[in-house]
């Protein structure tokens, strides 16, 4: 009558075989974020960006209130689906085509579902590709963000039958037409003084780079603080024995983040992120690193908004090394670059 | 005029010849518990449960909204009696017959007392045990918590005469009858799929043994801050010169979050916790130590709550070694273990 | 048309050069606070006093809720100046007239403006003495609180001429009278059981020393956290290679907060803090130090609002050595010396 189900009830994660093209998976714990988690953003980042500090900033920018972080709406989304697409994962490989609809407010409960839009064995036999364009809602069924991404992952069985290969077409980056403004949204009484910077839209040229100067060395009772706050439960940034050599790597969200709040100086005026062209986590940050952060304007373009500009931003993590230095000579990212993002962003004019 | 107190105003804590038996101490310093803390405690712990995730999932199960999670209330009832009942105590000795009465929501305030239920000093004449039943109240005087504790603690005075001896008689465990459900919990229309595991009440036997396969190495930060969060202020917990090593102990409810956090993965409907049979400390818990888990379903009973069944459980906490191993040839704990705790959960059916 | 601006667009901080006799700076980034930093108070620091723990307390004391820490209030005006006043710092050199004006409210917005209100080039050449008087405000415009603050400034250039030398006229400390009684306020029903000490004013003479006995290790994680939360981005905070040792030197308002917070044991009926006579920040705190306090009555006052007694308070933080030891036979401070600070609270009579 007793018996010993070792791990029997316990996600052991999906495994390459495991996806069907066309599927689309329903994850797990909705989650309702309120402002106990904004000012947890505030803590675990050095965010400035007015429209996220301020009720009346954002009230005097159109909306109601000041909104979540956009960045907490894309960890709470992409932590739901680690314990389904990304259990066994060996890599993260890309995102793409990446669009917040709507702002999330204190109180909304966010749900994650994904879509297998792609499979592709590799030609070891051993592990495969998965694209996923996941989309997350809250609890009006409205979906606030989707992005596509895809990851390397193992197989269960080196034998089972590889799937058709099907890379699905991604946009190398998002037309501006395609981005959303957020409902409301008005920059034409911008306060300039309020917000940090007097360096509006037409301020910035493509090709302008800037170095945001400042650095945070990261500690590991921070990253997992954060790692945890959005639900991420992958065992690399927690457990010291799931790596050889005893590290904990840091969530690559973490970085995100990071950098983005250290964008402040010198893009006080990029308020709100609406678009995620691509990224790549570059390499491994783990503790003791001191993150450091500069940009380069990729693109511009206006909108439909009142006073409301749009501009296409790298945004490069590093931890030391020259600002502005990206790759080798062999077109591979240099050692000390952790992070290498496309994203629009929007600014007054 | 001028006079140097030296902590002539300051709490020294209660020796065992300060309690009388009957008595009941108002711990002091209420605390208005909201979503702060709601968001702290996912912080954390790597929390899961949909129930104390979402707000929608909790209304789906018949609750107004998510209440803040049960060990919330514990820590937090918890904290108050540390100056009055542990400031002196050589030893945490047990838990025994603890009820969760009402959910703690947030904005509700706590306050906490104890009744001294017994007393009985030690051979070697230095120390004493005192036991006592806890009671956690909200702002409507409603009991939410209440659990007995019984605690080594040292005379000041040698010679004091000892009381006569009196143990309380505990029960070795709650009664499923004894357990209070929550008012309008009703697990018939239960989403497993957003809960995360499709495993129910009848999926589990008495016997079945989970390994939570999940591990978390702890930091000092991270322990500190969630101890200081319970206002709990021992000093073996913050002060590296209060120990002899120089470490920091860790407080134990912090091994009983981060277990039961770690148990969603294989138990992720045993929802909500509201019986508490027993629980000891096995083993100091020290920062650098990776926290797991293993389960032993030891009881299972029926509910008049719709849908609604309860799930006795042995919860272990390790720092290593093999799961489901406890205690050695001499009846002793084994030393990766730091927590056996055996409490009552509420699944659906 | 591309071009590198290597920081063009950053704050580079003003220099002494660049202060202006009689300029109001407006600092930038407003920040709405709500009962999420309120929970990360309690997080940071070992704060027990029931006027900002528990609603009910409050609302016995003629409040209408629990307000957030005085110390948040000033955390976070202080923050708000630090890139324009304190970047090119090379040292905070004093506090003077610090009032307290209004609680801040859960929900509240913070701004702060300096008015520049003395300058004084020092005679090596290569620094000046900046004096500014900074007033936060809420959303409705009224103050919370104003200081004073002096700090030294390095030069851009050092052949700037140097402005003629204004050094204002700052009481040594606030008359009683000054003080500003939040609206309501009444200790004449005051629970001393609850608020966990039996001392009520009439208790303090003046000359009263009292060790506050516990002790807190500070980690490198805790202090970096509560910086970034109160926005304050001071390199020297957050960048092991901002300082030749490589060392992050711990911001003196986390001592403070650290300092006040231990006090409760001995000044748990200290409650409001309303005013701030003057402060040092004796000696660097570092990672890894044990912060331990001792608080010595300076004055007493009665006060027009009912049962509330003001008590004027030098609060000391120290890293260990004796209690009660300040300065050498040199008049300096000990090298154990954190924090000396003078304030006024309110307590019950």
């Amino acid at each position: 009558m007793t018996a010993t189900h070792t791990g029997a009830k316990t996600n052991p994660g999906r495994f390459f075989e495991d996806y069907t093209l066309g599927e689309t998976i329903t994850h797990a714990v909705p989650r309702t974020v309120k402002v106990g988690e904004r000012a947890l953003y505030h803590m675990l980042y050095p965010a400035r960006h007015a429209l996220y500090s301020s009720d009346q900033f954002a009230q005097n920018c159109g909306l109601p209130f000041s909104p979540l972080d956009d960045m907490i709406a894309f960890h709470v989304v992409f932590g739901k689906t680690v314990p389904d697409v990304s259990l066994n994962a060996v890599a993260n490989l890309g995102y793409a085509e990446g669009r917040w609809h709507k702002p999330v407010w204190p109180g909304d409960t966010l749900r994650s579902t994904s879509e297998v839009i792609g499979l592709k064995q590799n030609s070891n036999g051993k592990t495969g590709v998965v694209y996923v364009r996941t989309t997350g809602v809250n609890q009006h069924d409205e979906a606030v963000l989707e992005y596509v991404r895809w990851v390397m992952v193992r197989k269960r069985d080196i034998d089972a039958p590889a799937p058709d290969p099907v890379v699905p077409k991604l946009a190398a980056a998002l037309d501006a037409g395609q981005l959303v403004i957020p409902e409301g949204l008005d920059f034409s009484e911008y306060d300039f003084a309020l917000a940090g910077e007097p360096h509006r839209w037409g301020d910035y040229a493509v090709g302008d780079k800037i170095d945001h100067v400042d650095g945070v060395t990261v500690e590991e009772a921070e990253h997992m603080m954060a790692t945890r706050l959005w639900q991420n439960t992958a065992k690399v940034h927690f457990d010291t024995s799931a790596r050889p050599d005893g590290s904990r790597l840091i969530y690559g969200g973490h970085v995100i983040s990071m950098a983005r709040a250290l964008s402040f100086n010198g893009l006080a005026n990029a308020q709100m992120v609406v678009g995620l062209n691509g990224g790549a986590h570059a390499n491994p940050c783990l503790a003791g690193d001191t993150v450091r952060a500069w940009s380069e304007v990729l693109d511009k373009a206006e909108t439909a908004a009142p006073g409301v500009g749009a501009i296409r931003l790298r945004l490069v993590a590093t931890k030391g090394g020259d600002a502005f230095t990206l790759r080798g000579a062999d077109g591979k990212y240099l050692p000390h670059v952790l992070l290498d993002l496309d994203y629009w962003a929007l600014m007054p004019m």
